[in-house]
């Protein structure tokens, strides 16, 4: 099957997921309407910016991913599918921490119950890329990969150091510490904090960790052994 | 007519749908925030997952099914919007159910109610489906499918056993029957446990159920005879 | 500039706007749920499939003539965009009618002024349908299309009869005269039938009315001189 | 990274914000309905109307400035993001210019106030739109336009007059002007004429004042030593 319609779907979601990221701003100003009342209102512009700086961000990376592949079968569209699942669920914690990130700052207060969620939530997501990266990899034969198995495994871009295995953890996965680190300040700290590890986190991913599809084509033309289809595109 | 700006529409409208989903979860939590809170809504999570996995499921066989064929005429058009104003309407069961599950568990009850709903909606998409599954096969040379008539009936999945007729009854069939048993369950026993079955239901439908294009164009191209369309793709 | 991001675009908004139209349901059944209270929505119902059947064909027939040209230049993409203001604004008008249908029936009453905003603002739509073919027709060859000005013309559907120049009137021309029917239906006699009259022009336009940019391209190809670009598509 | 995938989830992004414009008039009519309270809601009907070609006509010159390149980066999907964050808030000054526009005219009241982040959302709109141009400019040559860089800065479509370096001015600059010439009109005078203002900058940018891909690329053509890309499209 070829992979262009279920990207033509998964665009479709991740566009209107990230528009109705507006729905937490309309309720802005209604009633009476001043300068002071819209910037009391700054958690729910926060909000808004992390998060569509985050459902954009995947948005590029689910774009470079599948650009790993021509093909898609049925269970990789099964981990799209559950993977959809979490980018539409992010308007939800998203009117969370909007809406209770000023309140009492306790732990198990609305605030930090809220961005507890919103980074459950991103954990969550960050599992479903990682399975379908591994799924990739490991039928990147049967997808029509222009590169091997191994080939994808190598362009994953790691810290490079310290030398030894540690070079090898992909720098993406940093992102997973990230959120999990996020919750628990959440959880007993601050939910300002968190939100503000979840923005930086966004930011971190502004910048590519994934391989790129192609300089994989691009090494796999110069040694042709590692060229799994010889097709033209 | 191509059928290339029909699917790019229903994709539209099945990415607007599934995402529209959001907005059974989005009340929860205004108000006052807690754990206990969120967990009480699990109602809205199970509607929320068994709806969207339906939606993209449909999505998938939608896919399936149109890719038997290359053009599209103005009935076809006509029995996919129709087929469209279904899925459109599954977020109005989901918040029935997700409102009302928790309820008095009387039959004639509010959540006795939603699940009813629920089942016949399903079941009225189920109808369509077939009817457009009945309609390409009989037209399958004018919309230039690859497979004659008689070769994309043959392609239907059935169960196999027990041996004759009942051998050819369709396995996507099930997803009817199981809807109407969902729908008797909720009507006379527990919305609940409908709710369980329509999920279930949309698990087996994760697994593939509908005739393969690519079989059907493969076994076209070894047997010339079954040939409908002599040009390339 | 040529047809097809922009296609993709209104594509994309009939796609939504079909899909918003859920958000007249999604009310029902709040609060108490019952099998009447259900039925009871059925102006909600009505509306729905109304509505939907009518942005459901406007975007087959917004294919259709487009279907006629593989350019579009600044001007038309204007007049595009007033045609999607107006598809756009029907969810407005969906909620009038099905809120107010069953309201007291006398003239200016709720449900009256409902049915009459309806119909004008599908009367606006079908002034911007006009204007948009009669622009193709005027700038065929600069946009491309397989068949001449003249070509275009004598391919819309007329009625036939009575002979001579009431042959010529187009079809769909009635879905305006239907149109400013169901207004004064509704202004000063029944809302309730206003809405069936608006449902009849939605099946009428179910049927094509339209000329088929297929058939102007095979008579553009049998009669060479009728043939604007000689170039492949 | 080809530029189609961007494009595509852009145009939906575009279609979702420009559609859910119509949820600023769904509460319009709910309760008691009559020719008076539909007409006393001409500011919802303007804004609907001002914001409706505002995005269209953002989405074609969206359209326009993509025209230029083949491919696209990293930070280009960056700075598009960003752009899709402004376009995405727009229904959100358009809802508080709806709802406040005919409240009391004082400086600082509800309209002033609505009126003033209306024009500061268009105006840094605005900024995202020179940075996209600018990035496009500096990296013709990568991005595979096929005008040089000299080429696309000598087709940005200026005054001409008064002669000399002013007639080097674009006129799109003039939109930017514009809005801030509103913003002043809003804080000091009156929400009414800035939000004609805005209208009227719509009513500008219906009009091209974009430099023209094909315009570029035939001066290209007829002048080869400015052809940066030999290969066919």
């Amino acid at each position: 099957m070829d992979s262009r319609r279920a990207e033509a779907f998964s665009d479709g979601v991740f566009a209107v997921a990230i528009t109705l990221l507006i729905f937490n701003l309309l309720p802005i100003g209604s009633g009476k309407l001043s300068y002071r009342e819209l910037g009391g209102a700054w958690p729910q512009y926060a909000a808004y910016v992390v998060s569509f700086l985050t459902i954009g961000i995947m948005w590029m990376n689910h774009h470079t991913l599948f650009g790993h592949v021509r093909l898609i079968d049925r269970p990789l569209l099964v981990l799209n599918l559950l993977l959809l699942m979490g980018v539409v669920a992010i308007p939800f914690p998203t009117a969370l921490v909007a809406e209770h990130l000023t309140g009492p700052s306790k732990v198990k207060a609305g605030g930090s119950v809220a961005a507890v969620i919103y980074g459950v939530v991103m954990i969550v997501i960050s599992i479903f890329y990682n399975a379908i990266w591994e799924y990739l990899v490991r039928h990147a034969e049967a997808l029509g990969s222009r590169g091997t198995r191994q080939a994808l495994r190598d362009a994953v871009p790691g810290f490079g150091r310290p030398p030894g295995l540690a070079a090898k953890i992909p720098r993406w996965g940093l992102g997973l510490v990230g959120y999990a680190l996020g919750v628990l300040i959440a959880a007993f700290w601050s939910a300002g904090w968190a939100l503000a590890v979840y923005g930086a986190l966004a930011v971190y991913y502004l910048f590519n960790h994934l391989p790129d599809p192609v300089a994989v084509a691009e090494a796999a033309a110069r040694d042709p052994e590692d060229l799994t289809s010889a097709g033209t595109d």
